[in-house]
């Protein structure tokens, strides 16, 4: 096992790199912090690359055993932690995940409860909705083309490894929603417009879609009128809208729950 | 009206104390920024102290009739604009409102939604509930004491202006549920536990509480046996747990909207 000490050293600036899209599609793989999220990534037998863990980690042997052999494993020292961490205290275990093995459906075979967002910028509410989704029983996420980058660190920690129980990918919502469509399962979209269905007259669905729009601006006109049905939540009280990840938690258990 | 060009002001400096709770408290006032916040503190008719705006917001004179003659006005240059903002791209508009005027509302007095807030941490979390429970036309909400400063800046921009629509008091929760159950107003907790009773088999209420637990621990053992009756949400699919915001979104819709 190799032990690095300096933020120096070549490893260490590579997996910082991963903080980046062009660090991560370069390398090709991801960055995990934390316990929780190794531990998760094992128990789903993703393809793991490298565990990069401070002295006193390794000193906690019950822990490591839990590592398959295969794995690479790094010393590191607890400044190399701090240099790779995003929180003022870390946990000291990091590992990284290849991007090679990513799950790549086509629209036309997704069957179960979907949720389709379209340019959602904030990676915080990309990574609640996937975790809400993953909660609710959903069968995965597709990310349109110009939302924010899925494995963006703030997104990784907020899905709390929701990424390895339900399929998350990055497609063109019009090819995605015409596939759903074709296979008769509705595609509901959201939108704050009292001539939508209200949200609590539409009962528990199998197989379909919900479509939640960019913060600021809502659905798009287009992607409104290429649902099946559009919903609405009533707001009864004095604010103009709900937060994005908020609605469709509402909307998800409504549907799927 | 008095032009500040250099963040080395003495005035710039006090704005910028604000974001500390030790500033807020001592000057007994808090800040807000862009337009949509000082809109609605206005429109709420709140105790505002000082506008500061840019020049460009200044040349803007359809918008600065909209702002009460009585109230300070600042001209800033960008530079102090950039150093008072939390946002890369200021809108270049702030104003200090009053803590004077808080509501001291009394709990035995309380009628209506309430959601209380247990030791909860996160300021996104705690603005983007209270945001959520005007939605969703609560009374107030009600932060124990341990909980993130009600007038943190993030806390602030998360609440989107909420907090003029409705009561926001810090209290202590075991009083607030007293005071409650004396005026037969259910007080619901929420646990992630079989044995509490599905949240979706609870009708609508009109007077009643909510209390959501801390983010890491959920809700105390002691106030879980305090309330009338804890609902929980079941989960279909892998993930643990619910974002604290999301779970208190889906129950405020379920039990009030």
């Amino acid at each position: 096992m190799k032990y690095i000490q300096s933020t120096g050293n070549q490893s260490v600036k590579n997996w910082k790199k991963l903080q980046t899209k062009k660090g991560r599609s370069r390398q090709n793989k991801y960055l995990l912090e934390g316990w929780h999220l190794v531990n998760e990534a094992i128990k789903a037998n993703k393809n793991i690359l490298e565990i990069m863990a401070t002295t006193t980690v390794f000193e906690q042997t019950s822990t490591q055993n839990l590592w398959p052999e295969e794995i690479e494993r790094f010393e590191i020292s607890d400044e190399v932690a701090h240099q790779l961490s995003a929180t003022p205290s870390p946990q000291g275990v990091f590992a990284t995940v290849s991007l090679d093995d990513e799950l790549k459906i086509s629209p036309t075979s997704a069957t179960g409860a979907w949720l389709f967002l379209d340019t959602i910028q904030d990676p915080g509410n990309v990574g609640t909705m996937v975790r809400t989704a993953d909660a609710a029983g959903f069968s995965g996420v597709v990310l349109s083309q110009g939302s924010v980058d899925m494995y963006q660190p703030k997104l990784v920690r907020s899905m709390q490894g929701s990424q390895f129980h339900i399929q998350l990918v990055e497609g063109d919502l019009r090819e995605w929603t015409a596939a759903f469509k074709k296979n008769h399962f509705p595609v509901f979209g959201s939108e704050l417009n009292e001539q939508a269905r209200r949200y609590d007259q539409v009962g528990r669905h199998e197989d379909f879609a919900l479509v939640m729009g960019n913060e600021g601006n809502g659905l798009s006109q287009e992607m409104l009128s290429e649902t099946s049905m559009n919903l609405y939540i009533p707001l009864t009280g004095q604010a103009e809208s709900l937060n994005v990840a908020i609605a469709a938690g509402i909307l998800m258990f409504k549907l799927r729950a």
